[in-house]
């Protein structure tokens, strides 16, 4: 069993976010730590997606995880069974986390001996996407079950992550769900972004996602 | 081919969100107009839902439909598709809905000949739990995918909700979703919730679901 504790956030005082998370990125860069803002729909496999994802990486990096949600603290235990570092951070209500909060979260999972840290932000995907956490990069899990256009109708989440992972893909024969309109609407939110198909449930696809984020850590590192 | 157009709301000027709720209440009430809130997590099935519920109802009652979404137009054209009279709320960002915006698409929607208004809040577990919008009832959707362990996560949505709607039940096979868990946990929240089982794709569940919003109705405008 990993560290594990719970951290009731404050409102952020800071005004512009925008300097606060430049702030937050500088400091992580001088302690080389990756910061990951992964962010989805309520259910969309965040979670399951993240314990797949230590699985993969832990014997080669060592990772933290910050689970933010509303209430309860379920998500962090089922991290910090894996032996990992994880801290369960409540918002009081708040639908996002921005800098500061996130700052905040760092704090509370002692980054010093930390190459990954990964925030699972609140299952939400209108406000996560309008405050920049300070993160290194966004990734964002949209399940088969939620429908090929997503993309039109919540653009600002599609237009800042750099990763698009598609989950729940073991469940695509019962789904009307077209992957090639997916990736179409996608990339025209953000011609740059990454899309992985994967099942968090199957582990289809993780190698991949893994492996990109494991480059991304050493990149970050250098 | 019902009615479409497209209105962009404004920012509310309200600092008192409850008391503007209760007067849009007020005067929905002397019309005659039932006002139904139907809230999901993006992808749950709102807009499939809500087709569905239109085909069972339009024969007896005059309905009108206001879609909320932050861009595109895509849901209020499906729905006018069916000859009911819809309307597209442009939310430029906002994440939900509060009673005065609530009031500006029941104006652009033109309820003098309407019995059931029905906006389709955004597609969000968290924001817009906290708004009272003046409607007369609150209705959620949970699909299947999403999980049983909602309710422990998103408490508010589901304390305040009158109906919850647990969609895509005919993809039940495929998903570790508890039925009687998920029950459990939605009376937790809410002993007064009423759940309703459905499948928006096969119909199963909608005559009741239709039942009782038939029910509220008429109770409304007695």
């Amino acid at each position: 069993m990993g560290e594990f504790r719970i951290l009731e956030i404050k409102q952020s005082v800071f005004a512009d976010n925008d300097r606060r998370a430049d702030e937050v990125r500088k400091e992580l860069k001088e302690k080389k730590v990756f910061l990951l803002n992964l962010m989805s729909s309520p259910g969309s496999g965040k979670t399951t997606t993240l314990t797949r994802t230590i699985e993969h990486l832990q014997e080669e990096l060592r990772i933290g995880v910050m689970e933010a949600d509303i209430d309860s603290d379920v998500d962090a235990q089922t991290i910090s069974a894996m032996g990992v570092k994880a801290i369960q951070l409540h918002t009081g209500g708040m639908c996002h986390l921005d800098a500061d909060m996130t700052a905040q979260g760092l704090d509370g999972l002692e980054t010093g001996d930390i190459d990954l840290a990964i925030l699972e932000n609140v299952g939400n995907l209108v406000c996560p996407a309008e405050f920049d956490t300070g993160a290194v990069k966004n990734a964002m899990i949209l399940s088969v079950p939620e429908g090929d256009d997503k993309p039109l109708k919540y653009p600002l989440m599609f237009s800042i992550c750099d990763v698009v992972l598609i989950n729940k893909i073991d469940v695509l024969p019962y789904f009307d769900f077209d992957m090639e309109k997916c990736k179409k609407n996608i990339l025209m939110r953000n011609p740059n972004a990454k899309i992985i198909p994967i099942s968090a449930r199957t582990g289809e696809g993780i190698e991949e996602w893994a492996k990109w984020l494991r480059d991304e850590v050493k990149e970050w590192q250098k």
